[in-house]
């Protein structure tokens, strides 16, 4: 089927070139498609590495072997395959994985641990080793894309090409951090739910790279969800050349890493926004900003709970301030709550205060709010100082059309 | 809206009375419906009562006042109220429910903890008590009905009336037990989510009586999802009037005590089912049997993880054989799995085993058994001995419509 472009899409950013970084595409014709579906990213020497892997107990050989690689902290290559996830393809998946670790780490001449493959697309079917052996010869080849042509080569049922920007100063050094993503259906957090990668000139050290992506992730990629359902192959690897020519940030008390950390929880935020705008059959951008919480991660999953409440993402596709059923998801979420503490609010009114509902509720500005395309529900429980948001969209008949009707 | 009589509803049995149990119903109007909504069962003296509640850190009064109830084991009456919840409506709520037990304990001349209330319908607006007290009044003075007539008052979005029955020999006593039953959304398992009753003519302790009914819970109303939404009011109770004369069953070594739970067991399953058949939107119902697994709770939380996907539930709705979402949601149930041990069937014939496809896998059958309209899954994880059976429907755009496209 063809999909329509989301209408909670937003244009592509002007993305600069990150010193270190060249990108490439091409055809592995993984599926019957008329389009680039192999990225290869070549990362200059010395590139520090970190990643966050879906927790799914059924992950795909990539995320296996990725979970391994970033240890080590140090990366040359990124391929991404798209149309085919390998997940559940047992030990020729794993095979087809390596086979593409050998042919990039030859023809770089680095060292296999240093070559990150991501794959995306349907599972169960073994990803074909000459389709992809052709893909990176052809790749190899390839003249330097932009940011745009990657981002549009890694998506699969992707409606619109997804990327985000920030920077900040390390002393004299300005230094750009570039993002991209895919991402639509089987959103679930658990950490990503999608393949999303940072990349930027600054040099960091790759421990501290990988504490500041787990600290940004929990506050991004782990707060959005569209159906609840967590992917086999979700990855977010963020890499740092080191070209920008910074004293390498180690610490947090390293003078510009407060600074290098806004930027990347910017572009995490940015990116992790966009999957849920193309959210499968998404009409509607959905905040939920929960405070009074026990703690804030039992805030989180307050806020989770009521994101993927098929009945509040319902009653908001319907424009209907329908608070009973953030309360219902509320009370499921398995979180210390107090049902007379308890209030609820859409795009800053207050429907219900301390258990019942206002006396005095005025629906008239609620209901012209979600009209809108961006809807905010406000929780506060009432017990704690704890806090969170996450964002979602909601439920409607695409969602339906696009996972039922047509065969996958 | 007017909902389409769901089409995999079953006919209402023939159910015999209960000795002990009186059934009648009455217009409250507690909405705007041409219909009884106030269900009134007097039951006799020594009635021997059990209950199972939602786990909601929001329930309702109702649910609240029951919980301390079922202790003392005995009831006299249970008056349901259809159209509004009473949940989420603070002292007003819980003034309403007050004076129905007043009001009916005065009649009945019997302690007000006798007085078993539940509520089902529209959250956050107080039950009027007006309308509750005439309600009350004229089910006093109304003729006794049957049990369909009950099965229908109790209903709020039900599509058609649900009941079951099962006998058991206790001795040389037939004991009948009957239940009914009201859900179609907001359905999740965590207890029960919707209002059960079952009766018997049987005399059994009530604290075996607890036992049972929890027991029977946990395999049976534990083991349904419509939405993965967990309800503020759900409630299951079981009451056993003792006018069969048997001696009364006080533990699993009576004779007949497991004749009697085989029976309970039977019309539990069949009442939970009866709300899967009557999902929202439901086009399908779902069977997913879980093997091999570290233990059984582990097999039912694997197999409502399954039954919760909208993307699994929108693969069967599109009659799609999708076992990769199927090991997407094995993989995201945080339970103990191996993905090179997974196996998964569709209507008995294997897809994949041993995590990977089946090179001979003959999808021909499969695609038959997907155009039916009950479902099997058979998922073994292949790691330990624990087992689990849990009921879902498909999720289609009647979902949708019934929750999004009208307002509640």
């Amino acid at each position: 089927m063809d999909l329509e472009r989301s209408r909670l899409a937003r244009p592509f950013p002007d993305l600069p070139q990150i010193d270190g970084v060249t990108v490439r595409v091409a055809r592995a014709g993984y599926k019957t498609w008329d389009r680039a579906d192999l990225t290869f990213i070549e990362l200059a020497e010395g590139t520090a590495v970190a990643g966050v892997f879906t927790t799914s107990a059924c992950a795909s050989s990539e995320v296996e072997m990725g979970r391994e690689q970033v240890k080590q902290g140090y990366a040359r290559a990124l391929i991404v395959n798209a149309g085919n996830s390998n997940a559940f393809t047992g030990y020729r998946g794993r095979e087809a994985v390596e086979q593409i670790v050998a042919q990039v780490s030859d023809a770089l001449g680095c060292s296999g641990e240093e070559v990150f493959v991501s794959s995306t697309g349907v599972i169960g079917v073994p990803l074909p080793k000459d389709k992809a052996r052709a893909g990176i010869a052809a790749a190899l080849d390839a003249a330097p894309c932009d940011w745009e042509d990657a981002a549009r080569a890694i998506g699969t049922t992707d409606t619109f090409t997804k990327g985000a920007r920030a920077a900040a100063m390390l002393g004299e050094a300005r230094v750009e951090l570039v993002g991209i993503i895919k991402g639509s259906g089987m959103i679930a957090p658990d950490m990503a739910t999608m393949l999303g990668y940072v990349f930027t000139e600054a040099a960091v050290e790759a421990a501290f790279l990988q504490e500041m992506l787990a600290t940004a992730n929990a506050a991004t990629f782990s707060c959005i969800t569209v159906d609840g359902d967590t992917s086999t192959s979700d990855t977010v690897l963020a890499f740092a050349t080191g070209k920008a020519g910074n004293a390498p940030l180690a610490s947090w008390d390293d003078a510009g890493a407060d600074a290098f950390y806004a930027a990347l929880l910017e572009v995490c935020r940015e990116l992790a926004q966009l999957v849920v705008r193309d959210g499968e059959g998404a009409q509607k951008f959905i905040e939920i900003a929960v405070t009074g919480a026990d703690s804030d991660a039992s805030a989180r999953r307050v806020g989770l709970a009521i994101a993927n409440s098929p009945l509040v993402k319902t009653a908001i596709a319907g424009g209907d301030a329908n608070w009973g059923r953030v309360v219902m998801a509320v009370g499921k979420a398995g979180e210390p709550a107090d049902r007379d503490r308890l209030s609820i609010g859409f795009g800053g009114t207050w429907a219900a205060r301390d258990g019942q509902p206002l006396p005095d509720y005025d629906e008239a500005p609620v209901a012209q709010h979600l009209e809108g395309e961006d809807i905010r529900i406000d929780v506060d429980l009432g017990i704690g100082s704890g806090r969170g948001t996450v964002w979602t969209c909601d439920l409607t008949h695409g969602y339906i059309a696009i996972n039922a009707d047509y065969r996958s």
